[in-house]
């Protein structure tokens, strides 16, 4: 297989889906090992940090990429599988950030409060043992907990035209902000412009369902991915799939419709996999699905749909797509 | 420990929360083995019925209930133990019911749209091996799933003069519908009106997060929980603990708003158990939390914040009232 | 026509939409002189006054009534006529209260926010002149506004059993808080339970659409209103009817949800009176309408639809119940 | 005073807020005379029109411009004065389209339901009386209703790189679809790139508050507008300013939380002009305020807070710049 090695440079960062220049083009089939930096653009190192203070608000959640992946066109479907996410630091930061974050009035929740303070957690990460330490900011409390790698961002350029911010989730993926885009994950993103530009970043140690308080423990990733290309066939909201469950992810306002987007996908996909009904597709999903929430923070908040594979009968995704990816990925580490 | 059965004749059943008269007074301490109809109040037994015609819209969620607890008062919090929860019939029932569900237009998020089909699926139970199946009913599809029994109601008498029908959940908990209130679970909900007068109901042989269809595996009961009283402390939304967990539930609309509900309230108890402040306890539920959403149906959403125990350093929440009360349990089955 | 006078004592005051006694029968036809005491039951006199020491959680927004209307059934319509509505105080108070209005996290849009500052205004009225006048609590400006009294609440008993706080509005009317409750408005509702059991109360001699900071002018008020009876025909939600004016109020969250019940609503008696298919009254309904917000402030939100006659063919709602009660209206005051 | 005619050719339309080229460098004091092409790019002409057939999906909303404004620079506030705004045809098409509006699930409402059906209704125009015939589908019905020409978009470029469809408003301004935006109105908002690349679009010849079926009286425009600038000050979120009224405008979802950023901008506002502390202005406006409804259809909805100027004390709003364009403004038509 194909492999090609990417670590952006500072000003090769990106900060929008769509709009930026691709920094190069692969293959289907290829396999990519990148380096991404942390949400902050690595601003954010030390507990008396002020986000307000040392963060560049026009430079958050830089990603890597976008790549131009060859023979990509709308409609068409984008695979890309997760083989590794490994953190790249030994340690982590996040923090509270002025009117952000799901337990504060924000710029659109918009209230007359004061903002709740502005604090950086710095977690020192073992990742021999897989553990990052939590010491409390006003007491002497402390508390080991383990790594859970993921990618808050996936995504490709939007439709009609638009440039978006890699602060958003929509659609086209983006800064969905699931613990479920982990090693082992397939994303398949539907493609909306030639060549698809899709890029990844803002690598989180570890994250809570939901996001509360606005950040992960943000962290510099090393990253290995596969990317595969299916022709036609672009769902309308992101779907994943692991060995172990089929996963839909939807992006909106209230966060009902974030998580209606998701459902409907899931559906949608039970019905072309096991060849049911709406109906009988809508019953199913409503006795067998796991509704983990992603992020409740962002502009759009998103939300997941999550079936176990073990509850349903043995069903081949997009061709064996995920199968045949891991089994590749195996290769690799 | 004294045990007390009651099974409601159907005259017996109670439509709400507050305004009906005890079925009977219970001590703290007290086991109770109990029996509760669907929430159909048996009415839908053939996939051949159509919901709006064999449902009596005012006989709804019939709760068994309520009880009123010796000495409770308001302000002091109610703990019930539930020990066990199994299927009292070898079918449930699941329907769509016209305007009501999650992927339709209600009563309230009013749309000009045309109802859905409104149909009935009857699932075969077999209680030994813990199995339901699912039949399809525009194709031969058909498909067994686990059980996973759970009550989607547990509440006490509403404040401020309240009574509540059964269908709503809100801080005195009711129709919160969340898979997680399953044999093992301690509820801890806040006393509103002298005698707290609690009533259970509406057992799910299995459901998915979010209840999106309206409705779950609905079906009969046998109950046994054991009753006991913390005297002030009540909590301003629900909370419940596992072998494994801490959870807490809100319900309100938007969904951000229920979620919210219950993340305050995690955050609120990780400072009561850890003496954290506000902001490091904020940041802790937020890179711990889980957050699996209950019911996106009912006229107030519900959502779970639930945090794994192996995370977190040892605590005893309520003087350890979960762990006597499972041990008690266990005494009992 | 029969005139009764009533002014509730402090111990007649009512609390709840049903479960309280009627506090009269009335026979349709019949005109009620009636007084209300404002929302906060006469407890805030001076604007040094806390809301949060010197209120009655349980003693909140207390209604004249209810009135037990002879004959009216469930599926009826209770036609109220407001034949005027006037400051009974040379003084109004409005405060903002510890996490409760728009502008502000509260118990259900929960954030950790603290508080913002508790204040009281207290404004001098001057019935003659129709003015009050604001003064500013920080700085010496003040503020002549004119005075527009309405009502905040008027509702009947709820369905399925419920008892339901005056704080709250709903399908069956109650705090609904709009400006458009007016002197020279009939108001329709679907009758719930036998006698309807009406009340009103909440009198604002002025208030913004929104009610942002949570109160209005708070005052006590003397009311005339003439009650009628249209057997069935019970609108989902209630229906208003100006001189000038065709309006409906949805009550609920999401926002957009108050709305849409408001809408569709509309979109259902503009089908009725001009015998149009929904796509066309949707239509038309779309290019008239006004909206105006009324509550955003209560557990559920309330907005309002409304179309000008002048804009509309002639038409005759209920039977010309409007323009009949009005002009009975005329020949009392 | 320089006026400047511009009227694009169909390849010149502009579908995006960013991200085109500028058609022209206009310098503040610049008077521009103005033709927009509809909503529809003219593509609906007839009620036999299916939407879903003759629109084009990538080509919805089109703009006349951008103009780069001699001199804007982030942060700076861009004020727009429009003389006039005139019907340039006899007719005006509104349509419903599957799966868009307000009273139908959408593609974030997400619902099983099938979609309602899509309908073109074509408005007979005159101009001289001010009139728009609507007629009915399904029956006979028609109606002369009085046009009231309107914007349904102005905006700018967005911040942070962002190119953003003109289908969505936010707080760049875009598709508010507010019936304030009228002839009279100054417009102000903030600026975000160099020359704030500002453009307009969406005539609706008449539109209820709500845009409700999620079209308009969608027409050509003529439109003169007077470009102004103002160094610093860039609003949050749009400010409108009338003869008689301040405005300004949210845009978001939940609804609540664009009309919560419309308040807080409000609040904001009358505290510069009347030197108030929050608390105080936050009081009087609530109740001063009146809040019609924008659109419920968009992908972020918009609400209007706004104050009768009547109501207030005389006080000048940047500078006087509305009342010395309003009055350059007469000295053009």
């Amino acid at each position: 297989m194909r492999t090609v090695e990417f670590k952006p440079t500072r000003d090769q960062y990106t900060w929008t889906f769509g709009g930026a220049p691709p920094v190069m083009e692969v293959a289907p089939g290829t396999a990519l090992r990148l380096w991404t930096e942390d949400a902050f653009a690595g601003r954010v190192t030390s507990s008396a940090d002020k986000p307000s203070q040392v963060l560049n608000t026009k430079e958050l959640n830089p990603q890597t990429g976008p790549f131009h992946v060859t023979g990509a066109e709308p409609g068409d479907t984008l695979a890309l599988h997760f083989v590794s996410i490994e953190p790249a630091r030994d340690w982590a930061a996040s923090t509270t950030i002025p009117l952000f974050g799901a337990l504060t009035g924000t710029d659109r929740t918009a209230t007359l409060q004061p903002a709740l303070p502005e604090l950086a957690w710095i977690y020192r990460v073992d990742r021999d043992r897989g553990m990052a330490t939590f010491a409390a900011h006003e007491s002497d409390f402390s508390l080991d907990i383990p790594l859970a790698p993921m990618l808050g961002t996936v995504g490709v350029a939007p439709a009609l035209r638009e440039v978006r911010t890699t602060l958003v989730p929509d659609y086209f993926g983006g800064n969905m902000d699931t613990p479920e885009l982990r090693a082992g994950t397939t994303v398949y993103l539907g493609v909306n412009v030639e060549g698809a530009l899709f890029s990844v970043g803002d690598g989180h140690y570890r994250q809570g369902e939901g996001e509360t308080c606005g950040t992960a423990l943000e962290g510099a990733m090393n990253v290995i991915l596969i990317v595969d290309l299916i022709k036609g066939g672009a769902p309308a909201w992101p779907r994943f799939e692991h060995d172990d469950a089929l996963l839909t992810v939807g992006s909106a306002r209230p966060l009902e419709d974030a998580w209606r987007c998701s459902q409907v996908e899931m559906v949608r996909w039970l019905g072309e996999l096991y060849d049911l009904t709406t109906m009988d597709a809508y019953q199913l999903c409503s006795q067998l699905c796991r509704s983990p929430l992603a992020n409740v923070v962002d502009v759009n908040y998103s939300a997941v749909t999550k079936i176990d594979k073990h509850l349903l009968p043995p069903a081949v995704a997009y061709g064996g797509m995920h199968r045949r990816l891991a089994a590749l990925g195996g290769t690799l580490e």
